[in-house]
């Protein structure tokens, strides 16, 4: 559980803002102008060399796909029908590069379990082969100038993905929440501004750090992280020792739910899938935590369509979802 | 399933009141005049050649011990604590005799599943050698005669417990109930008058019917089982053709709670059971019937206290009821 503390951190984030000098910024863009001859073109040369990648244009996409790269954080709720909007998504799914998103480019690397410095090494690499091929817009003084003035400078937010069960659950959590601020960082709900905590889970990511450069925004983001994992591990030391029978049945329960039922809701699930996470943490449960964390993602309503192979209603979501939970936890 | 109906019948039980006609009737006994001389040796001279039996005093009863004799219905409450009431339990615990209750005798034989017939012929066998031994109050023109008037003549109660989820789930149990009287017969929970309906199970018994003999009692009740049993299975049928998967997930989610909590109380592990029986019937679950059955009496407060050889507080209660009813239900 120790590997990469995904015992805590379920997943890290770095991404960059770019933009093009010779294009207008993304939600000034009245035709394609210099869309695919510019940007596409010069971002799918760029990236070639890095490996397998695949490149889809928005405008062109099934909702229900569109909706599952949402999911699996490759794009943004924004880009999703977005007429100019397409993305890179390179084969093993850590690098994505949203094109007119807010910016002309925005490319991401997320890696599971607490690794930002490996995201932000592989993000460099990509950002590199791009700023060979395009001309990015960057001013000695501000730094990369970006739509929104709050990420000019080095353009780049690490974040990371935290499941704070422990915390939560001994009553700490609203004070720890409270101090981030202080250090630079933000919390959120699992997709992102505005979406509800849902099973003990937040995005922690730098707020707006005008002028900081990316070495000192990703040593801020690393130390709340570390504090994070030390903080929430001595909570479940806490809680197991003195949360005694009733936190054990609470999990057990919840395991005996989600091994049994057959229809479950995305709510119901996202509450006791973090329990059962909690136990396979405490031990208690001896089901494979990387299937666990993977369910998160794979039981979201675009994904059980896509797995379905086709649309779903509401009660046949429920259906096919309480299915692949119960053979990923089965004993 | 269909082994003596078991899937609707949990168990048939009938009882005979007899009183002797030298004493009083036990609620005017002042002293312990003839009680041991007549009643308690007559009684154990009779049942003796009938098998092994064992005599318990009830005013030296430990409070556990007797508790737990009213949860196994081998004795009723009214006997517990009572200064001159004894009872002699076979060692089958199919029949039990009990002293001074509301009579000077009340013989009871029980056995599982849909037996009236055989549970009568065992008591008859029973009554007949205590005749031999015992003066039995009976006349001409009104029969046996007893403490309460609406018991007199057969002096016999003949009784079943059934499962009814089928007609509980698919709403028609109410006006099924409603009509009983008219058979002559009456409905009440499982722990007898006043006590509610838990998990869909109902004791029916026959009403007073004074003047009626046995075989017009036995013959009566056996018809209304044979009716509940029909009417059950066919609700059942139409259940699981209309329930789906609403009621499937419910069933397997009460399964789930069942072989997973760490604690749970007396109610809840009720309304679950019930669930999971039906789903046993159903073919849903590929449980032990039988042990699901037994669960409902070694669930019992003072049958717990038993098992675990001491006084055990609501929390122990719950804790080691959920621990012998995941044992019982694992696959």
């Amino acid at each position: 559980m120790t590997d990469r503390s995904k015992d805590v951190v379920f997943s890290s984030r770095v991404r960059f803002a770019r933009n093009i000098t010779s294009l207008p910024f993304p939600d000034k863009l009245t035709g394609e102008e210099g869309i695919y001859s510019v940007l596409m073109r010069g971002v799918e040369k760029a990236l070639a060399p890095l490996g397998e990648f695949r490149m889809y244009r928005m405008n062109g996409l099934d909702h229900t796909e569109a909706q599952s790269l949402v999911e699996r954080h490759l794009i943004s709720p924004a880009l999703v029908g977005s007429r100019y909007g397409a993305v890179m998504i390179s084969a093993l799914q850590d690098l994505s590069v949203m094109i007119n998103e807010e910016d002309h480019i925005r490319a991401q690397c997320i890696v599971s379990g607490f690794d930002l410095a490996g995201a932000f090494k592989r993000l460099v690499e990509a950002d590199k082969a791009m700023a060979a091929q395009l001309d990015f817009a960057f001013d000695e003084k501000y730094g990369y100038l970006t739509a929104c003035p709050t990420n000019m400078g080095a353009g780049m937010r690490a974040s990371f993905m935290v499941f704070l069960p422990g915390l939560a659950l001994s009553g700490s959590l609203g004070s720890v929440l409270n101090t981030l601020p202080k250090f630079g960082v933000t919390a959120r709900g699992v997709y992102g501004e505005g979406s509800g905590a849902q099973g003990f889970m937040y995005q922690i990511s730098n707020q707006a750090m005008i002028g900081a450069g990316e070495e000192e925004i990703l040593g801020r983001v690393t130390k709340v992280a570390e504090s994070f994992i030390r903080a929430e591990r001595a909570a479940r030391e806490e809680l197991a020792r003195r949360g005694g029978v009733d936190l054990k049945d609470k999990i057990m329960r919840a395991y005996g739910v989600l091994t049994n039922a057959c229809k479950i809701s995305s709510e119901e699930f996202m509450e006791l899938i973090a329990y059962v996470k909690l136990g396979i943490c405490l031990e208690y449960i001896a089901a494979d935590a990387d299937k666990a964390d993977e369910l998160i993602t794979l039981t979201q309503p675009a994904m059980l369509c896509k797995a379905a192979g086709k649309k779903l209603n509401a009660e046949e979501r429920d259906i096919t979802r309480a299915r692949i939970v119960q053979k990923a936890l089965a004993r």
